[in-house]
């Protein structure tokens, strides 16, 4: 991977986090947090994922493509979730941050 | 904390984390790894505060001065330790950044 | 700290973890997610800050006292939190191991 | 996966996280550190992915099969770089709980 396209995807990796951990956060604070439910915990598992996958690429883990590949799964899968809801600017922002990430993880492994 | 504040704040513990994760995998290509024993497990230690710290600003959580306070102390002992090896290229990007981070945190406590 | 003391608190944070990450599942099957969001949080957190702990504890991190600290006082939050849903057995069982794991926490340190 | 399975796992995961993080700093104290370089860092890429996938597991996270693929490779690549340095005693070790933590998260996915 060359060095611009590195700090492009770590730099798409940190908005994606910081997307979904304020997601999460302002999930518990709209009127129905029932429906919200899954969207809570998608957020949760992306910026997990996205935080091991970014510490990985950095130290050229041996099984960075085995993260990024993850990271993917998970940014699409939460991504798809928070679409859903995209009368919430918050969910809005955080798919469109997660769907970005998941494209990025793919490029760097193709 | 202002929003312009909270984004740079993020950057600075994004930047800290790449420059410590580089760090430690270098390290670890270097002549004489004894050496660096301790310069490799700060990387990691520090490193790994700021990912949980950043995810911590992210959601707004509770604990996020403590996670702050902590990760100044870290970066600070990491900063202090690379700057000793700054022969090597990546010991002192990473003094600096780690440098650079701990204000941060502090700045953004006070 | 002795090796038998050790072991006990590894084992407490793990169970600590297990019924925190059961009890944040759980609340989101319950009707009133509403109600369990605060919850549902901290127990977030805290298996976060007892899995970061357990792993300090075990490499002999520099920073182990400072996690120790921080982990006694998340666990306390999130107990006295769970405490008040003890009407859900998962709440119930989620703040004894709090408790347990705060306790222990403090005794390493001391 | 019955209860008794799940905890069985959740301690082979907790042990395996314990000897790793444990070889990772004894590794630091041996003459060549050069020579245990892989293993460090396997010790850490392995205590990580542990940590992570128990955490995954006791939420009944939807990623859990995909942690647990991953971590069975992860806990097998760590297994064998240890095995080669056996005449440390907590390389033996590691060896032994990766190897055992690959195969249960391999029986928990099948």
């Amino acid at each position: 991977m060359a060095h611009e396209q590195h700090q492009q995807l770590l730099q798409t990796l940190s908005e994606c986090i910081e997307e979904c951990e304020h997601c999460y956060h302002a999930c518990f604070q709209e009127e129905h947090v029932n429906m919200l439910a899954d969207c809570i915990q998608l957020d949760r598992e992306c910026a997990d994922i996205c935080a091991v996958t970014a510490k990985a690429l950095s130290r050229e883990s041996h099984f960075t493509k085995e993260y990024l590949e993850l990271c993917a799964k998970i940014c699409e899968e939460c991504g798809k979730e928070c679409e859903k809801h995209d009368q919430h600017d918050h969910c809005k922002r955080c798919a469109q941050a997660c769907f970005k990430c998941a494209d990025a993880c793919r490029k760097a492994i193709a």
